[in-house]
């Protein structure tokens, strides 16, 4: 990976009318988010989910692109009719829609000549000038236009595949975080909370989340923050807290 | 519910780092997707996934509230400091931001007067002239301003109060999909797919969806339509390819 870069931020467009219509649950974007974060040191600011359409695509992909770092699309690059996503790229950059020689080889050394059909063939045509990511999984590549990333929907194919986006990115900074599971509910620590956040403003960023679980009631407060130190000083203050309050809390 | 309408669409508006993040797994979108089209006829079209930031939630909810009939947001109307959704609505909107009588009501006889402190009064406010959405769950309601519904994020309380949001709801057309499991690949169908796609151009959509469970390969064929007739001879079809290709084929 390239040097290290600060403040990277990405979007995530998923394509499919399945996740759309509540057929397909989304397992994509939690799984990217964490590997960006973890390993590139990238976070993920919007997410959108669009039908398979193409004036949609085209739309969402050059306002995310001129917003974001880096746009991460999911789905629509396999070989059924609704199959449009790269045809859509190609035409939202202005690009000619060609059949990429390397996909190509690869897709034919992976079905074998026989197998090579038309509707496989269509896998291979990318925007011209794409750089290929590799899938080790099922063979068909995703590929990167600009500051664009192509993968599949299949979320075990982009697992498998992820990795061969990293020689592309530059390395932004890592946002650290640190979970407390206070045995209370939320608006017995707002206001305390909220003056904790005070004090650490643009340093550290402080969620709270209630949970209900197997009967238990809880509070999971979240500090991240690109500055490891300013969270462990937030530590002392939301165990203080915690400690004054006589509340009990876990972390983690 | 009203009159029905044909083709409302609706849009998501999840807010929120967590699910950003990648920590919280967004169950929301499939649950209210599926919920609107089988009760109330509306299809959701475009879902966004953004920060807890008030420039953000404005200009997103500017933004799909123009675009779609209807908006619905989920997250960030708690008692803590980072619940900013209420507040940025009424910004976007341009409406005062005050405390509802009848939600304040609701939340002083839910807590009692010992417990209603300044954090629950807080859940109060909303932006005035807003209708509430009441909450069996935790009786925090969530409200709707002009076409925009707002929803808590825990996805129980969700489930336990979006029937209460009918009443402001018109009725659009049921959107009926019929799903076919095909032992073969995408590639072996894709051509033949196609023909039958353009058979029912801008009648029924077909969605075409690899599967791999329990080291078994499979497609899985969507088609979707408010026209049911449509959908039945379009399952002849399918049925007839299968039956040509010699490929097992399972309905539901």
């Amino acid at each position: 990976m390239k040097k290290a870069k600060k403040n990277l931020k990405a979007a995530i467009l998923i394509i499919g009318n399945e996740v759309l219509s509540g057929r397909t649950q989304d397992l994509n974007v939690s799984f990217i988010s964490k590997w960006l974060n973890i390993n590139c040191g990238i976070s993920v600011d919007e997410v959108r989910i669009i039908p398979d359409n193409q004036k949609r695509i085209i739309s969402n992909i050059l306002d995310l692109s001129d917003k974001f770092n880096y746009v991460f699309t999911t789905g629509g690059i396999g070989p059924t009719h609704d199959d449009i996503t790269s045809l859509s790229i190609a035409k939202a950059f202005k690009i000619k829609y060609e059949v990429n020689k390397e996909a190509y080889s690869i897709l034919e050394k992976y079905y074998g000549l026989k197998n090579f059909n038309e509707a496989r063939k269509k896998m291979a045509k990318m925007p011209k000038g794409c750089q290929l990511i590799l899938n080790p999984s099922s063979a068909a590549p995703g590929f990167k236009i600009k500051n664009v990333f192509i993968l599949p929907g299949v979320p075990s194919i982009i697992k498998s595949m992820i990795v061969n986006t990293k020689k592309y990115l530059v390395k932004g900074s890592t946002t650290y975080s640190k979970s407390f599971y206070l045995k209370t509910v939320e608006s017995t620590i707002a206001l305390e909370l909220e003056k904790i956040q005070n004090k650490f403003l643009k340093k550290v960023d402080i969620g709270s989340y209630p949970f209900f679980k197997n009967g238990k009631v809880g509070v999971c407060i979240v500090a991240s923050s690109v500055f490891i130190k300013e969270i462990k000083l937030c530590d002392k203050h939301i165990t203080h807290m915690a400690h004054t309050k006589k509340i009990s809390l876990q972390k983690n």
